[in-house]
């Protein structure tokens, strides 16, 4: 089952730069997709440093354990990700199945099966036959090169239907280090859920526990502040890795999280992400309009997280947008329905620049012409004032359409 | 707009008995509609007692506050319910409109406008003019009898596709007792929310202290068990009303919550309420299935009900559902993201007598053709074994289905 691209699609992709130290191809190893790639193997060259962030679900996947665990070591070697399968719910054959997959790769690659990181995306509660990559690895290891990416992200792609890069260049101290991401989500694939993986390259050479702040830190305001419908997959992942070969071009390797250069790093780090959020959430299942919901004015910023996401999460609130509805009156509800603090009489709520609401009632000035207009373009930007403290957030998400419904609910049928 | 009955309607509706001192009628104050009727007035004879319990929602309409502040009292002479127009979010208007209602509700039955309890459903925002039930309440109440219920059920309604009424007769030491009830939602009117009102009756005489024991006990396995999108209007009232008539029939009041006959009288009152939310989740937008959910073997109630919540709400569930498929997969999901202790390879999860998956992993036994003809039939009911405590929970939901968005996302299309 395929789906037309997303009109949300970007225009265009940026172009990749090689990242020194990474190499990576694809193959087709028939998971389930035909004539197709579904497999993505990258190598990173020694000393290379890895952080991640994984689902706070309390059912992971066995890949998600996996790389959980090998973590703990701070270096990676490889990367295998399949899609088509995402062995999950899979029992003890889906530890084992991640056992001999990084054999295999450990193998291929010439390393430790504890320096190879692993996701899967696909199929939930069917086994994968980790022979699949018994033949595949080895050969896939022997093309590797150090692009082009838009085929990386294309062979993690479930049902997403546009491939999602991002990259930035950053200076430290004179040496230009350069960030590279691919994502893939919030894609579907019978009887499967929506799944988040990301995986961000980088030639920095950078201590992995200062790293691991970084991607820490920089997961809340992008991957963790994008819903497309509040489900949370078993499977979702963040990784970076991090080649350190800018060292051999004079950068001075961050070891410290005081480091006077981490500021400029870790903008460029968290644009990549950010970028990287907001293509998921442009390809969200259905989506027709790309939507912003700034909340200002909350007693603080977890306040301003959790009111922002019980509209983005709304089902009444995401239902008029697809309807291109100026209904502010269920953005009260979700407002009131968080749990959080909030005083009906000083609420404000924006579409766009029109004022819709003001203390309590309907702003007397109210256009409903004017915020008929911004409902009907693809970008819909919803702000809330709630007027008792100074803190702030933004969450990013999508209109829910009849076409959501038709993926998630009709493909047996 | 209107709707096709749901397919879920009861075939039959039950006559509600008269329960003395409760005397009421509906009348066409054309707030909104036209040909219907849309304000229900009812009188009670001194000496009522009640209790309520209203929306969680930080941003509570203007007849809720109303209603919070009159239970102190703990006596009531009317209730004045529109449809129409929520008077929700419409600022020092709206307070004015409440204590204007009352106003005129207190002339037309001869009491105070502290005894007078009010509830407003339809479009939010909208100021709604109070001085439509000055004729209205004045005539109606020269109108009112002890029947029918149905027609009281239906003056409520907004784009409720059926009414809903629920009865029971309990023996409390040689007296029959009746509980009768009323309820709307999870109808919509545009540009509204969802709103659930429900109204109860009895001739028991009871202090209003015990009454809303009980009120406040109820409803947490009945409404609060219930959920169509997530989505919690600002206008959510449950009121019970216990004229004491039976008194007169020689039932000694129930002072306490001690008294022995008491868990007859709550037993039957529950039942009263689980009926009723059991038909609004039949009502649901778009609804074509109705869908209980079971967890058993969490380590507390509170757990419990927060996994089946997370299951409920889940949009890829609800999708799953409407497509008659039997995902397991994304009841695994709505489990791991609920954020309760739960062991992925302990999970046990059926849908209907059929056991889908076990220990982890898919049931080796799961035949897929019993799953779908289970997932084929009107009611759906998903159990999940959590495998970790002896706490167990239920609530209530329907599908998620295309008509539920257009309902919500078309009508201005």
């Amino acid at each position: 089952m395929s789906h037309a691209v997303s009109p949300l699609a970007p225009k265009s992709n940026p172009t990749l730069p090689a990242i020194e130290g990474v190499r990576f191809a694809t193959a087709e190893a028939g998971i389930k997709y035909k004539n197709r790639t579904d497999v993505l193997l990258a190598i990173f060259d020694p000393g290379t440093t890895v952080a991640g962030v994984f689902t706070t679900s309390k059912c992971p996947s066995a890949p998600v354990d996996w790389c959980r665990k090998n973590l703990a070591g701070g270096t990676a070697r490889a990367l295998v990700v399949n899609s088509g399968n995402a062995n999950a719910f899979t029992g003890k054959k889906g530890v084992e199945t991640v056992t001999i997959t990084a054999d295999i790769a450990a193998r291929a690659v010439g390393c430790a099966p504890s320096e190879v990181f692993l996701a899967s995306t696909g199929v939930i509660g069917e086994p994968l036959d980790p022979t699949k990559f018994e033949g595949v690895l080895a050969e896939t290891a022997t093309r590797v090169a150090d692009g082009p990416y838009i085929a990386a992200a294309e062979a993690i792609m479930t049902t997403d239907t546009f491939p999602k890069v991002a990259t930035r260049t950053v200076d430290l101290g004179g040496v230009a280090v350069s960030i590279n991401g691919i994502a893939k989500g919030a894609g579907m694939i019978a009887p499967d859920m929506a799944t988040m993986l990301s995986f961000i390259f980088t030639d920095v050479a950078i201590d992995p526990a200062v790293l691991q702040g970084l991607v820490s830190a920089g997961v809340v305001d992008s991957y963790n502040a994008l819903t497309i419908d509040g489900d949370t997959s078993t499977s979702d992942t963040v990784i970076a890795f991090a080649t350190g070969k800018a060292a051999a071009r004079g950068q001075a390797p961050i070891g410290s999280a005081d480091d006077p250069r981490l500021p400029a790093f870790k903008a460029a780090l968290e644009g990549v992400m950010l970028d990287l959020a907001r293509l998921v959430a442009r390809d969200g299942e259905g989506a027709r309009k790309f939507v912003t919901v700034t909340v200002e004015g909350a007693v603080s910023k977890a306040s301003a997280r959790r009111i922002a996401m019980s509209i983005a999460n709304s089902p009444l609130v995401k239902t008029a947008i697809a309807g291109e509805d100026a209904n502010w009156g269920r953005v009260v509800m979700a407002v009131g329905k968080a749990g959080e603090p909030a005083d009906r009489d000083r609420l404000a709520i924006w579409f766009g620049d029109v004022r819709v609401a003001v203390e309590g009632e309907r702003d007397p000035a109210y256009s409903e012409a004017a915020a008929s207009a911004h409902m009907k373009q693809d970008e819909i930007d919803i702000r809330v004032e709630i007027g008792l403290g100074d803190a702030s957030d933004r969450v990013y998400t999508c209109d829910l359409t009849k076409e959501y419904v038709a993926i998630n609910g009709d493909y047996r049928s």
